[in-house]
């Protein structure tokens, strides 16, 4: 069907950008990559922010917040901090506008100059580690395990929705332990968490590994990451979780009397997944027709379309319709009943392909005649005729059905773009021509992954924690490896 | 008991401070105005969103999310509401850092300076309105009912935590409407939510009401809110509602298509609650010994404590109060059993006591022997023993009565804190020795309004909407008055 939108084998890159406007998740705004989330899109979001509000909250973290402002110098107390988030950011100077004398509008009042400048919160460390210090005394106050839902700010040149914006909305979670064992489980616990979610919520294989120095989060002493395929054979990082060590607690001063009497330094981590998972969900499994849902994240899993030509025969419509829509919403399912009559039936169908609705159902006069509806599946486009009593039988079972299928086909995709290369040249043929994740061996030092990304753009996205040790040779020096890391060209 | 809390009558302002930092609610931040909002402060706060999120979608409202930063520029297009708005306010000047050459750290990169300021936004009307001129075409594209859940700033001199903070958290609904009556009628729809919210889940006792001009909104043709009564004798509002008429969709230029193929500009409407909420229902309940919470609010409706001197004990009665936290979760109640061993009974008490658990349950050697538990009330301080058969039937029963027993202590506290007076004198009178409302004629100038206001810090609340109308004479100028209006000192 003709959705105006340009196919993926085209052009990706536009494909994505048509069909986030298109399907009314978002579009940019008028400030400088800044987008604004449409209702569809933000209905989406909110699913996804109920269900890990739920699972952090089941493995005990309680949500809180922080200022939006942190104060410059809070920045530079944290060494490594400063470098990865206090450059690109957006800086408040001045609390005040006023009329201009000139006639030019309103303007900035120089009198109204900030002291300390302000910045936009790229991520709230520093300003939480500040509040910590007053929160923590004792071992009686540990650990805290704190979440806060927020937006942030990173000024980024190139923008893309939902992937790379300016300001995006995340959720960043905060812990403080007595010991680095501790610090280390929760770190390794979140990663647990945001990869149970991707796979059995978003129906997004995912990768859990560890990042290598270089690509770890400013401040970190280990950064655990879960990597996702796209179609396109890129990979994305869809969520981080970050041991901290006691880098926080020294920088801000955040010591507790330990059981025995002492004093020590409180170990840290942090942990965030973004707007960005968007991305990753359209980009997992949506085609050439528009977005594809998975049932446990759609807004609406079942919309009911009436096809009739005069009142009479909307009315017998609308009332097996409006039964059905009852009875699917006793089983817990999600259902729309569009009797608009401002649209005609070929723009609802178009509409709700392109919006990504699982399950589609279509009732007309001669299907009142036969005592059926017509059935349509989303992920396989699959058409049924299913009688009226069936219904909600089939689409209760179509609900797990869907949710299964597009996990596998994902993983059946990054099966397929998942190669195992020995020699450098093999690497660069893949990248080349199929994309993908690489498995390959690397020698550990961060010359060699310069040198890998400079040549052919490729980063190691993580070393895979659930892969086994295998001795070999770096592909590119010849040097020991113990492992194989994880390469791909990367969102 | 000693809760280290001054008391109401000592020092009103100080109790509220010192109870919201106590009961770790909130406190300030290293950030000059700008809160932190802690766990349990947040989990109340949570409970309202939800509830809101509830209403809002039920009479068919959307969330979305627009930019934070708003182009300075975009505030000059509404007049009067620039004047409100615009002025105090955090701007955004640059977009990096970098570090100073002399040593001193980090400074702004005078490089990177935006072209046109950014305003981090003080509420979303213009960044919205600009955005709704490329949702709407045509009638068919209307109603745009959308909310937001944000945070927004306001540069305020004197803050106080909770209720008024230069950065705070809010819901702000944005509407979009064919007809001026659609308009109107959703505006004082909203305002009927915002009375319902506060009085059925909050036990906030509110007046209905219109502002008068000079109270209205920046930008606004009617002002509807909803104002409430605290503890002192100063009332605050606790939620507006505005109709806005055409003023942005003129400002932004947004008409629509009417279906005789005519082109009209959109009416709107606005309106919102905010974080300042949690110092109404502070305000409202709590007494000399801490924070008082209707059940429906209440993070935890039920503390269950442990009393022992060895382990043995505490088993016994653990296996008693866990039985007991099951049966309660079964019917819905949120119970938490507090068996730390860190803190001891005593300190417990008072922490809950402090923090308002509407009740709490406490279980000795002696309960497990006569079969029953001591059972305390938070609003009342009263305490019973109940049979261990009887308890749930008991908790189920209180949640109902301490929500309805706040309820009507506040409407009681309010009737006897409502005054209607004929004469000036009268009414200074009554403002000085008791505070409260102050129901009077008034002439309906903006200059008689001010007047008082200077005079006697009172200002008009509202005119109610619910009261009749009974002509009179203006107790300030004798001229003529239809209706009485309500005078209070606020918040």
């Amino acid at each position: 069907m003709a959705k105006n939108l340009t196919r993926r084998d085209e052009d990706y890159s536009k494909w994505y950008n048509e069909l986030v406007v298109k399907a009314d998740m978002a579009e940019n705004s008028g400030v400088r990559g800044c987008m604004v989330i449409k209702p569809y899109g933000f209905a989406i979001w909110e699913k996804m922010q109920a269900e890990l509000d739920r699972m952090f909250k089941e493995t005990g973290h309680q949500n809180a917040y922080f200022p939006l402002f942190i104060p410059k110098s809070y920045f530079s107390k944290e060494a490594s901090h400063v470098d990865g988030f206090a450059k690109e950011c957006a800086v408040v100077t001045h609390y005040r506008l006023k009329n201009d004398e000139n006639g030019n509008g309103i303007v900035v009042d120089p009198e109204a100059k900030l002291e300390e400048e302000l910045i936009v919160r790229p991520t709230s460390e520093t300003i939480i580690w500040d509040t910590y210090r007053k929160w923590i005394q004792s071992y009686r106050d540990l650990p805290i395990l704190v979440n806060q839902w927020a937006n942030v700010v990173r000024w980024e040149m190139r923008t893309r929705l939902f992937l790379r914006t300016a300001e995006f909305l995340w959720q960043e979670g905060h812990t403080a332990h007595a010991t680095e064992k501790e610090a280390i489980a929760e770190a390794e616990q979140m990663m647990h968490v945001y990869a149970d979610f991707a796979e059995n919520f978003m129906a997004v294989p995912v990768i859990k590994g560890l990042k290598t120095e270089s690509e770890r989060f400013a401040g970190a002493l280990e950064t655990y990451c879960i990597e996702a395929l796209m179609q396109d054979g890129k990979a994305l990082q869809a969520g981080t979780s970050h041991f901290l060590g006691q880098n926080f607690a020294k920088a801000f001063d955040v010591k507790y009397a330990t059981k025995e009497g002492g004093q020590e330094y409180v170990w840290a981590t942090s942990w965030g997944v973004s707007t960005r998972l968007m991305g990753a969900l359209i980009m997992t499994h949506s085609d050439d027709n528009g977005l594809v849902l998975p049932p446990k994240l759609a807004p609406q899993q079942v919309v009911i379309v009436p096809i009739y030509r005069n009142d009479e025969q909307l009315e017998a419509i609308s009332e097996v319709a409006k039964e059905l829509q009852t009875q699917l919403r006793d089983k817990g399912i999600r259902v729309k009943y569009d009797d608009r009559d401002t649209q005609k039936p070929g723009w609802k169908f178009n509409q709700y392909e392109l919006q990504g609705v699982p399950v589609r159902i279509a009732i007309g006069p001669k299907d009142l005649e036969k005592g059926t509806v017509e059935l349509a599946r989303r992920d396989t486009l699959e058409k049924q005729f299913v009688k009226r009593e069936e219904v909600v039988a089939v689409v209760e079972g179509l609900m797990t059905e869907i949710q299964d299928n597009l996990y596998k086909k994902a993983v059946g995709y990054r099966a397929e773009h998942t190669t195992t290369v020995e020699t450098y040249e093999e690497f660069k043929k893949v990248l080349n021509e199929k994309g993908g994740f690489v498995a390959a061996h690397w020698d550990g030092t961060a010359k060699t992954e310069e040198q890998v990304k400079n040549e052919t753009k490729a980063t190691i996205r993580c070393i895979p924690i659930d892969s086994d040790n295998e001795a070999g040779s770096c592909m590119v020096t010849g040097k020991p490896s113990k492992r194989r890391v994880l390469f791909a060209k990367a969102y």
